[in-house]
């Protein structure tokens, strides 16, 4: 039910991935009436869609934790439920990413060795997909934290994609070890010590460049630079569109214009990165971009599937478990 | 001799100056047979061009801290006695960026009152420039040093733009005041006390779109947004050249191509923005990028002589004297 074209985008993301794999159920949580409102539009609806009401949910202005104490039919408690019950493999959230990261915590607690639980966004370089980690789960960050982040999507991105050395970087204001605030000194100490491909310290510069890829950072920090990196974005793109259609009053370079911006958007679209796991709770959870259209949806998805069959959770267990014995971080 | 194609952009830029403004001299701080023959390649030079000799200087590599107390014959020790001194109304520099703040706070002190100096980076938004402070000047940030950071640059914009009530906005992870880390928390109890336009919090999607004119945020977060924006940019630019070529390979779009991207590039060029000031030391200085060609120079000039001539340091000195009244931040 979350998501600012909720739930037509979500009953149509999951339609769509419904029908590309057979050998996934997608079961939709939320008001019956209006998910089967938005399912009479895609029909025929395909057999592997199932599901499950949930009579309210927790809407982007609520304050995740007292809502969720009180609201224990929303439908970001229950989908958790079927995770916790074994009853689905995967959950994947474009609401109120406060309360999916509280829900899913209190649900289905963390990974044994975990202390936090971060977000890990995919972000699109000029090589691929690099993952920042936190992104917001978690504000008031520690050291040990961020190098448990590393790890994580260290664990991750070695399973669903083909890099299998991920190059860690730590995101402070200077490339040397000694800059930084006391978190970030700290944390660069901690990160020599593991067996991690800790690669030092990047810039914000280096974000986006594609020479490391992990970047970890506390979730305050995370999420304001991917927030203000879109906004960015949106600036540049709605100033080319300025820029071309002032150059170009007329219209002779109409068709040529429009095949380019499509492009550039479309290479730049949050959408086809799908959504960034909620990396240390027990359990796969993807996060979705509160836009998340059906594409965004399909996506995410895919990502949901991947975390499950390649058993994520149960790795990410044990890189802790060695990580702990490697730093005594804990 | 800071910046990366230092002196031959800084020389340039302080000539262009010199010419455009009879009323001002640039004194030319530096290895005084490397100035002349830069000046050698732009005659004839005008008479408000002077120089002033200083053997050594800080590289963008060295702790600035360390190194300042060795090198007292730097360029930037040298330049920041002219200003103490007042035998210079402001300074301008584009070298090492913790050199310039370390010097300047070594060498003219705080503003009394003041308890860190932060820098005003200037922001292309859709709507003109707002400023972002701190963008790095001080990676240990307590409350009380944002809302001084929001107190001096509505003070600077009131003096130097047309702007005469600048909203102040409070870089956080959501809109409401209850959001975000211990320090924003603090920093948004603070501001409610204070005369300033203070908006409340603002998140990292509306640093761009000119909704508020001051985002303040600690030097950390400001400092990693600034670089990951610009490294961000970078790629889409070069992204939209790519497609570009690829969408056009025999080159009939050429013309129109080349005139929309030079636009674009100039509208989110930096070096159309001049530097930003440091504020809270006691006396004018003006940071460049490092990367600053001649017409950054130029435009920091510009800057620097507004903030001498609107007396910036003098009414920074009465805006932080009433602040401490209102709030008893001291």
């Amino acid at each position: 039910m979350g998501g600012d074209d909720a739930p037509r985008q979500i009953v149509e993301g999951a339609v769509y991935a419904a029908r590309s794999v057979d050998s996934i159920t997608c079961i939709l949580v939320g008001d019956e009436a209006k998910v089967r409102a938005e399912l009479a539009r895609l029909v025929p609806v395909p057999k592997n869609i199932e599901i499950v009401h949930a009579p309210s949910f927790i809407d982007m202005g609520e304050v995740p934790v007292e809502t969720l104490k009180k609201k224990r039919d929303a439908s970001i408690i229950v989908a958790v439920e079927l995770v916790k019950n074994g009853e689905a493999d995967a959950l994947v959230a474009a609401g109120n990413t406060g309360a999916v990261v509280a829900g899913t915590m209190l649900g289905l607690n963390m990974i044994e060795g975990v202390k936090r639980a971060g977000i890990a966004a995919p972000t699109p370089t000029l090589h691929g997909i690099s993952y920042m980690i936190d992104v917001g789960a978690n504000v008031n960050c520690k050291p040990d934290h961020l190098v448990q982040y590393g790890a994580m999507a260290s664990t991750y991105m070695r399973l669903v994609s083909s890099v299998k050395e991920p190059k860690v970087g730590l995101l402070s204001v200077g490339k040397e070890g000694q800059k930084g605030n006391e978190l970030v000194k700290e944390a660069h100490r901690l990160f020599e010590e593991t067996s991690l491909n800790f690669v030092g310290n990047v810039e914000g510069t280096e974000i986006y460049n594609g020479d490391v890829d992990i970047i970890v950072c506390e979730g305050f920090v995370g999420n304001v630079i991917l927030k203000s990196s879109e906004g960015y974005a949106e600036n540049i793109l709605s100033s080319l569109d300025n820029i071309v259609r002032e150059k170009d009053p007329a219209g002779i370079y109409e068709g040529f214009r429009s095949k380019v911006i499509k492009e550039l958007f479309h290479r730049f679209d949050y959408s086809t990165f799908g959504g960034a796991p909620l990396l240390g709770v027990n359990g796969v959870c993807i996060i979705c971009h509160g836009r998340s259209n059906a594409r965004a949806i399909t996506n995410a998805i895919t990502v949901a599937r991947q975390c499950a069959e390649h058993r994520v959770t149960e790795h990410i267990r044990n890189e802790i478990n060695l990580l702990d014995k490697a730093t005594r971080v804990s």
